[in-house]
This record gives structure tokens, sequence and C-alpha cells, in this order.
């Protein structure tokens, strides 16, 4: 049975369906939800429509791409419905034989759906109830993502080996004085990238020299400015392989002040701290507010979460910040980063995140990133 | 006075405000919004307060980024609201000083809004009106970006230079031999933005050699594949400039059969046919029509999108489609791409795609873009 069907079976026997008859998802351009992906194979771009008893049928944009790649009940073209999502719906609705049914069937949609569009969906079909929450089947499937399969560890395995092959590239060649500005970094990055048979990368490489640090994510991404020179460096990049992506921030000093140091040896305390948070059913809050108050008694605060879940999103569950409303737990099988960083208009900014994995035994260190001192 | 007050005043003044008292916009990870940039510099990442008297707020989630780059009257970190919208608008409304207001405000939040989120804000604000639709400000906003300003028209003067000397440069390394793969092209067009002072690519370039360019966005985007080779292939990038975006798609033929031969053809012809339709006011439904029509005399599809806008977003309006439901019309000022293409699983796929302004006297094709036959 191949790894979709498992994973549609997974899926529809986690659900609490509480009588819906039928799910859609949408992965588009301001929309992206690599669910798609994750249960179908076909990497971007289409509608993607579920019974609770796992028939299904995509609605692709490229039907070329879905002939190569899609695994799924039905294909049917999304320029059969004028690429509208609101005709497409209208059509699975009786695909499904739903308009046939008695009673008033519950169809459910994506939660980033905006507000207009459901008004839409709903005035479309008066015959359905539309239900369009965060607690509902995309919830399940985002748990379900969040914890890794086997298929998907052997996938992070190879992904973080090339990872690190690249990471120890980049400190021999900016050490050489090979890699000298943030361009040279980044477009080493995307070639080796492809040379190692990635299929890009998780996002655009973040290179910010010293004069440019202490952005979170540098504006613009890379430049033609020094990178490594006297001060602190940030380096953020992830490969991107079979859909999974990696994610990984390696910072450079040199030269540095007595308070950049101090900065330094900060991040660094932060995430040893962090780290010995990472344990099964460990709250995610926890883990974060210990970082804050660390950060807090030494006057800092960090600008932004403390880390995130990876897969074939770069950015999905858990999500590791201090909110208030965070419940999130840490459970076996997961792949996250860790990545507390300072930034400081006048010293510069540092960061330092890897990819870790909870496994059975605790808690293993996947990429090798560090803070560089030249 | 500066261009970003002068935006603010045109759309303040564009508006019919129907007593809304405050407008938000959002731009974030998973709801990209440009508009924040056009109407304050900042480049990413920020909420945005406006009040129809032009008086706004800014919430950026770098506030190093910030005190950099945007122009707003007040600046106040997203971490002081936990980086969560709901907070941070109801601390808007009473910066604003909405909540001393008599009667019930109403408040209008982004079109791009999830239903859930939109809930979320009416149950945090049970004394405003919470307004989310598409023909709001959002829509005026949109439409006075699609028309260029003389600021934005300069800086598109130069990034096509920009664009087309690429082009050049590109068919010469190819014809030579030296630009051999897909990742040999993209990683020039990367080197190459950054080295003449772009901000970076308008999106990740497409480059599918003959084996893959039946896919209208090549799956991956690159990869180690030969380029350029016997057969059809496809190469669609942009460079970024400022913010601002060009869009070009090139297309190779070498040693081609008569097939391929008619798809080029039929290709060339849908461009002319489009570019005949361009002027001010006319529908760009009937344009789009047109090339349906002359595609499918010669029993072929056109499977996306016949143009689209250009500015800060690589997609914005005009769309030019053949919906029936667009009644979207060309205004001069008016930057925008005409990009018929073809796919076919047999033959491949080629796309000829330029860069098109509607000035005063008429349309001028910015980019220089064209089918290459090695």
């Amino acid at each position: 049975m191949n790894i979709y069907k498992t994973r549609l079976e997974r899926l529809c026997s986690s659900i609490d369906a509480e009588n819906v008859s039928l799910f859609m998802f949408e992965d588009r351009e301001c929309r992206r939800d690599s669910s798609v992906r994750h249960l179908t194979g076909h990497p971007s771009d289409a509608l993607f429509f579920l019974n609770p008893e796992g028939r299904n049928l995509l609605v692709p944009w490229d039907i070329n791409l879905a002939n190569q790649f899609a695994h799924a009940d039905t294909v049917v073209p999304y320029n059969e419905f004028e690429r509208d999502p609101v005709k497409a719906l209208v059509k699975a609705i009786s695909y499904f034989g739903l308009d046939s049914l008695w009673g008033r069937p519950r169809v459910e949609v994506p939660p980033s759906t905006p507000y207009p569009l459901f008004l839409q969906y709903a005035a479309a079909l008066p015959n359905c109830e539309i239900l369009c929450r965060n607690k509902g089947i995309y919830a399940c499937e985002s748990a379900l993502r969040a914890v890794k399969d086997e298929s998907e560890i052997r996938i992070y395995r190879h992904l973080v080996e090339l990872t690190n092959e690249l990471l120890d590239s980049i400190e021999i060649n900016v050490r050489d004085g090979i890699l000298e500005t943030e361009a040279d970094v980044a477009l080493f990055i995307e070639a080796q990238a492809r040379k190692c048979g990635c299929e890009g990368l998780s996002f655009e490489t973040l290179a910010a020299g010293p004069e440019r640090s202490f952005g979170i994510h540098a504006f613009p991404a890379y430049t033609d400015a020094p990178f490594a020179g006297k001060g602190l460096s940030i380096l953020d990049f992830g490969l991107k392989y079979q859909g999974y992506t990696s994610d990984v921030t390696m910072s450079f000093a040199r030269d540095v002040s007595l308070e950049q140091k101090e900065l330094l040896d900060l991040t660094e305390s932060a995430y040893d701290l962090a780290l010995s948070h990472v344990r099964d059913h460990a709250l995610v809050r926890d883990m974060s507010v210990a970082v804050d108050g660390l950060f807090a008694s030494a006057g800092r605060t960090l600008p932004h979460g403390l880390g995130h879940g990876l897969g074939l999103d770069v950015h999905e569950e858990p999500f590791i910040n201090s909110r208030v409303d965070n419940y999130e737990s840490l459970k076996t099988g997961m792949v996250f980063t860790i990545e507390p960083g300072l930034y400081d208009p006048q010293l510069g900014g540092c960061r330092l995140e890897n990819d870790v994995i909870l496994g059975a035994d605790g808690p293993e260190v996947l990429t090798k990133s560090r803070i560089v001192r030249l």
C-alpha cells in the first residue's frame, strides 16, 4: 500500500467526522497548504476533496504535473471549473453524491478560507452547512504531519546529512576567504543544493553581514555587502529534499567587543536551556518561558518564536513560543527547530538554530550549526 | 512631501469611507500584502492601521527594520501584542480613540482574513462592527496600485533595462554552450540580479529543459537536467528592484518537429493577437477570449491566465483571464504581462511572456523576451 493511501486512512480514522460528509483542501498561491502534497504527492496548486471513507478527488491546476506525481481516485483539471473554487466545490458536492442526500450535508472548508469566500460558498450551496474552523480535519492533519512517519524520518536522516556537509563547507570557505560577500554565501548554498539532489531551498537564504545583522530577517535577504567581517553576521538557510525542509542558522563572529561576546554567550546559554526542556509531553510554552526569563534577567528580549516544527512546510506545528494560549506539547516523532537569537541595532545580531528530533530515547540534535568565532 | 504621504492621501480621498472609522492591513507569512510596503515603505511583516483622515499606526514584527525603512505616524513593535492580531486590533481601537465613541464604530479588516479569525475579531470587539469584504478600501488600494505613479514608472524604466540586458546575456551564454543545465541558467540569473543591484528575484526561477517543459510551472523549479537541448525549453524569471517586479518567459527551441514548430507559431500569434487588444478601457476578458478562440481553432487550450498586473507583487491587478465574471478593464499607467503558452506532454511546452505598459500613446512592450530558435 502506498504511503498516500496509508496517510488518508490514518487521517480518516483520526477525525471525529461529526457527520461531516466532505472535506475540502486548497493549495494555491496565497493560501499554501502542503497537506495536499502530504496526502496525494501532488507538489502544488490544487484542490483536494475527501470524504470520511477516504474517497477523494484531486483538482490540479496543471494536469500534466498531476499525471506525473499525483495519487488520487479521480483527477479533474481545475480549468473545467474556470479555476474557481466555488464552482469546483459545487461540482464536487454532486461528484460525491451529496446533492441527492436527504437532509443538509455538512461540508468542511479550510480554516484559511477568507471570510468573503466563505460567504460565497454558503450562498452557492444553500442546501449544505459549510463549516470553517481551526479545530476540524485540518487540525487532525496538522497533528498527523507534526509526528513524522518512518518514510519521513528516512528522508530527514539524509536531508540533515546534506545540510551538515553544507554547513562545514560554508565554514571552511568563509575561513579561507573564498566566500566573502553575502551573495557569495547565498549563491554557494543555492548551487550546492541542486548539486546534492535537493528540490531547492526551504526559503530564500538570509545572509546578513555585520552592517545588517540587527534585523531578524535581513532585508533584502542578501546583497553584495561583505559577510563575516568584523562584528556579527547571520546566515539562515534550509535545504528542501523530496519536499521536506531543514532550517539552520549559523552566526559568525569576528573581533567582537565584550558586549557582542555577551550576546553570543547568552544566545548559546538560551539554546542549551531550551534543549534541556525537550522531552515527551513537555509544554512548548514552558521551554519558551524559560528562555524569556533568561533573556529578561540580562535585560534582553527574544523578538520571535523560539522554534517551530519542520516538515513539508518550513514553519509548521509545533509552534514554540510563550503565548499565553499556547498549550501545545512535544511528542515523540516531532522534528522542530530551536533558534534563540538576539538583535541589537548597535551591536548587530546573532542567532543559533538547529533541527531537533524527539526520538523514543529523547532529543537528538540533527544538525550541527554553531556560532563560528573567527 | 514623501511618496508614502501622497499615497495615503490619494487612498483616503478615493475611498468611500461609509463611516468606517478604522482600516486594518496585514502583511504576514501566509497572507502577504504588499500594500503595507506601498503605503509605508516597511518591507514586510507588519500590521498597519489607518483612519479615514490618514492618521496611522504601524505594528512591525522587526522594530529595527522599521526604524530603518518605515514611514508612519506611530510605530509599536508587534511583540507588545504577543504577535497576536486580535490583541493588536483591540489596542488600535483604543489608540485611535474609538472605544470612547458613542455608537458602534465600523472597523474594516483585510479581505484575506480567514473566517475563524474574523469570528475572533468580532468576539473581541462586541462594540464594533467588523467589516470584511472584497470591495472595500482594499479594492481601492489595489486599483491605485494597478496604475503606476511617476516614481514607480521611473523604477520600471530601470528595471526593464536590467531585465533586457539579462535576457541578452542569457541568450548569448546559452548559444555559446556556457549555460548548459537548468541550474546553470537559474544560478546565473540569481547572481546577475544581485550584481546589478536588485533586491532579489520576483519568484524562484523556473527553468525547464525539453524533458520537463510540459509543466506550466516546472517542478522542481530547476534541476541539474540539460537546458535548451533538442526540443522545447522554458525559462520564466523576474527581477525585483526597489520592491518592484518584472516577469518574463523566454522559450528555447532546438531541432524542432513540425508539430513543435506549430506550437511555437501559435504561441507567437496568440501573443500578437493579445497585444493588438491593448488599449485604454479595453476589457481584459475580451483579450483573453480572443486568444482562447485562436487556440480552440487549433484544438489547443490556454491552461492559465493570459496575463497579470505587475508591481510590488508579481501577480496583482489587472488579472487577464476569460472568467465570465471578469469585468476588469485596462487603464493608462498599468504595467502587466502578456503570456500565452501551450503545454503538451509529448511535444513539451512553450510560453512567451513580456511586460507591457499602457502609456498615454498606447501600449509599449517594455521587455524583449522572445522565442529563441537555436
